[in-house]
């Protein structure tokens, strides 16, 4: 087991849980068995769910907890409750090494408060992000913040970038991603003043590891030009869900303006087309900046998007993602040298 | 001719200018024959355009006018050389009562700096907007500020309401639009202070032409729950580029993936549908706040496109939309009375 991957997953989170999390293992079993499972959640329910999984039995550890946290309840209430939830003690086994990173389904920001609470941030990092992964023309984003930080620094996004550029080339096979801010147009002197002095630092070419390509605008955010689009929490969290609700918009006007789609999604290269777009390839939100990694599944996802999860996680660890963050931001304090 | 609505329009402006405004003016008069146009521009071009459109001669004069704002000019820029160009004697005539409303496909930064210049903003409102269209399932969303303030405070916020409120009303036939703030979440402790602050005012039930609903996030923009989004220019601009390039990728993606979706395109009912996302129904942005009201075609729209906007201006000036804006905000000055 030396060389596998541990993920502490918190198997009560999200909806249909535990029985989503335990059917999403058994999917990511059939193609990587490189990973090992510490279960956290209520023994005797997680037990029968096992019992009828003889498969993943091997690859599994169950460690009780008496309390779970509910998917609407306030961050505050979440955490004051926290130690004995299964979200809880799955963070804090990251602290005790038990496990390289955490899995979670369950409330976003009860996760987020919880993970601040128990693990440190990377020294240097004062605000951990929540990134996500966008489909473009090429492949996939990573975008940051999707919605931890509403308002941010100059220091924050510069953090932002180095995280999320660190993040894709742990996920992809990619030694420069493309790195861009998030803006309203493309000159110069577009923007507010914090993304002014963000572009100014990060054009002056002091991160000698990072990619900066200058602006975006999200009409190009799904063009592929980029590969990590930074900006505030607020900006990101609007723009994906607005993608979102753009995307249904038109697949529930295609639909009903066509009873003959169903044919048509036989065809072979539509259902490549839709296989791109599948929400659960996107499933996985990353938690970055803090000293070991959270990872958080979609809460409504099925089996197989958290099985996609499972897979990031895998990546994540073993690409080593914090030490390339932490030996990317040590390269150079771009606030100080400015 | 005295119940007509004249319309100023900036024949140089945009893309295929002026063979695009002349094909444009073309079509309208098909369907509407209640308006008039003062053409200003280079008249030797504008007359010989005219003489092989004998049937739209009868409902346009020419002003000639001997510069140009470049669509790629900057706002300053295009200011400082203004008075003898096509754009600035539009706008111009607006405040000799020569005309109702104006209308320019060119460049949009020119055009706002130029329109506030010439013309003085409505008592109370310190900023003007760019108000757009947006399709939803039920029919459109005006959705306002798209790009002109980056900063706003609960004060333009709340101005923005009550414009947008009014274009609605002027647009469409209802009496009690609904209004919303865009935000990352429903609960009132979600955003920054600015929107805290700005919900608090509009949920005071102040405001009495207004029908405020709370939050809306991104991912129902586009639900038809609301008809009105306020939002800041920063963040309105970055949505609805978002949206558009959601929308193009998708497009693209199916086209790509289908060669035979020109057969598809035959059926009605998709062809229904492909008319309701139709951007050019879209076309036409409302600058809102100014005594007399501008209207922004986009500079790449074709003559169709063109043709919808001159319905947005006629709408907007047989509705009365400055009064129904004026009277909007005498109601009650939200912050004097809180």
């Amino acid at each position: 087991m030396s060389n596998k991957v541990r993920i502490a997953i918190d198997a009560m989170g999200g909806e249909n849980a535990p029985k989503k999390i335990l059917d999403g293992i058994e999917i990511s079993l059939k193609t990587n068995k490189e990973n090992f499972f510490y279960l956290y959640g209520q023994e005797n329910i997680l037990k029968r769910e096992l019992s009828i999984r003889k498969k993943i039995n091997d690859f599994c550890e169950i460690i009780n907890c008496n309390d779970i946290i509910a998917d609407d309840e306030s961050p505050l209430s979440a955490a004051k409750k926290g130690k004995e939830t299964s979200m809880w003690k799955a963070i804090e086994s990251q602290n005790e090494k038990a496990c390289d990173i955490s899995l979670s389904a369950g409330n976003t920001g009860a996760l987020l408060l919880i993970s601040k609470l128990i693990l440190k941030t990377i020294e240097g990092i004062s605000k951990p992000a929540l990134a996500g992964l966008w489909p473009n023309k090429n492949n996939m984003n990573v975008v940051l913040d999707l919605g931890a930080n509403i308002e941010c620094s100059e220091k924050n996004l510069i953090d932002f970038a180095c995280m999320g550029s660190a993040l894709f080339k742990s996920l992809f096979e990619n030694d420069s991603p493309k790195v861009a801010l998030l803006n309203i147009g493309l000159e110069e002197n577009k923007g507010n003043d914090i993304l002014k002095k963000t572009y100014a630092i990060l054009k002056s070419n002091k991160l000698k590891n990072l990619n900066f390509c200058g602006y975006i605008e999200g009409n190009r955010i799904m063009s592929g030009d980029v590969d990590v689009i930074i900006t505030d929490g607020f900006t990101g969290n609007i723009a994906l869900k607005t993608a979102e609700g753009t995307a249904n918009f038109i697949k529930e006007g295609l639909k009903k303006s066509l009873n003959r789609l169903s044919i048509l999604l036989s065809f072979n290269e539509l259902r490549k087309f839709r296989s791109k777009l599948d929400p659960r390839k996107y499933n996985g939100a990353i938690f970055l900046g803090l000293q070991s990694p959270v990872v958080k599944s979609h809460g409504s996802t099925d089996p197989v998007g958290f099985a996609h999860s499972i897979e990031v996680c895998h990546k994540i660890v073993k690409a080593k993602l914090i030490k390339k963050i932490e030996s990317n931001l040590i390269t150079v304090d771009p606030l100080d040298k400015q």
